[in-house]
Formats: structure tokens, sequence, C-alpha cells
């Protein structure tokens, strides 16, 4: 298991890469990509020569979009954490034993070449997304 | 830079490290520390033979703490991103520079062998810790 990813949920991408740019810089950051499966778009910042994960830039693009109640209500911040996890279905059974909750289905995610994803709650209140290796 | 550690507040310090414990079943724990400054007591759970970041759990210890309010409002969950820094007084004056909003000052944070902290508000409303290699 590895820490992919940290989440934070933005009003506007263009302008939040910038000011993580100016405010950081260290990161390289990918290209804008759309997720439709969420109804958002994202960016990665990863920083230079560091195995840190990644920080994705999450901005909705609509009222339907997975992150735009959180948009609203708490003006963006950070949203998620996601790991990489060897075998998806295991850790689908197992975090269910431990009732955390499983939130949609398993989908191909678009920010990590079309590897399975699914998304979790857990008791902790932690929003926590998982891809396959 | 280097990304030390998430942090993640919650209700029961000791409850909540053994649910992290069932939930993935491979961290290791620090003792429970006491910071008096910010009047929580907290815990680290590393990933073993990994190179990702710890997570922090985060107790309040009373009302005054400086996570009450943010365990009152949300239930808990995931708090701020703590950041390692060569220079700390060098990141302070960029991080003002770029608008960052500085809460309170330095201090040397009981978690961190007592290196140098500080804290910081984003203008993407990350909740930031700096502390000092």
């Amino acid at each position: 298991m590895r820490l992919d990813h940290i989440g934070v949920v933005v009003g506007d991408l263009g302008a939040s890469g910038k000011y993580y740019q100016d405010l950081w810089g260290v990161h390289e950051f990918s290209p804008t990509i759309d997720e439709p499966q969420q109804k958002v778009k994202i960016m990665f910042a990863r920083m230079r020569e560091s195995l840190s994960p990644a920080i994705e830039l999450i901005q909705p693009i609509d009222e339907n979009s997975a992150v735009y109640n959180f948009l609203k209500k708490t003006g963006g911040g950070l949203h998620h954490i996601c790991y990489e996890v060897d075998d998806l279905d295991k850790s689908i059974e197992h975090f269910k034993r431990q009732k955390a909750l499983v939130i949609g289905n398993i989908y191909p995610g678009a920010g990590h070449q079309g590897r399975r994803v699914i998304w979790f709650y857990t008791r902790l209140k932690e929003l926590i997304e998982l891809i396959e290796r």
C-alpha cells in the first residue's frame, strides 16, 4: 500500500495551480484531466525530486459534481486521501468488514490511466479513494 | 521539502488508533504525545516498510484546544498537511509574501522532538504545518 495523493477541492483549477506554484515553487503539474465519472476536472502537482505523494487539485464542472457541495459548504480545501493497493477486490472486502462505508461503484479512474477506483468513508470521517496498482 | 504527515482530528485517540489498525493493518503507532501548545494529544501511525507520510491522529484535550471547534463542527476528519522544510525563517518570509495567513507564532513541536513549528492557512483553504528539518 502506498499513499498516492491528497485531494484538494478548489473553485478554479487554473488560478489555483498558479497559486500553488507561486506558494511552493517545487512542483511539476500534470495536464488538466477530465473525470466525467465524478463531474470534475483535475490536475496533479508533484514535488520534483521527491517521493512525496502528489497533490490533486479538483474543480467541480457543474452542480451535479461529486465535490460541488463540498466546495459550496467549505469554500474548498483538503478533501480526500488516495492509497494505491495491490488487490482492490480484497481491499473492498476488508473495508466492508471493518464497517467503512462504500460510496458508489468501482470505475476506471481517468486520472489514473483507467485503473480501477473506489471510494470509502471511514468511521474517522476520512474520505478515502483506493486505486488498484 | 518533504511531506511529513497528514493530520486527522478524532474524538477519542485510543478508539481511533484501534480502528485505524483494524482498518489498515499496516501501521506502527507512536506513543501518545501531549502537545500543550495546541492543547491536544497526538499519536502517529506510520506505514511499515513505506516512505509514505505518517498519519497524525489528534484529539483535543479541552474546549480551548486548537482543534476543538473543528471536531465539534465536522465530527473530525482530515485537518492539515505538514511539510518539513530546510529553513523555517526563509519559508515564513516566502509564505507571507504569497499572502498565506500565518497562524500564531513559532513554537517547539512536542511531536517533532522540539523542532520549530509554525502554522499557515493558504488561499486554497488548506491548513498547513511547517516543521524545520
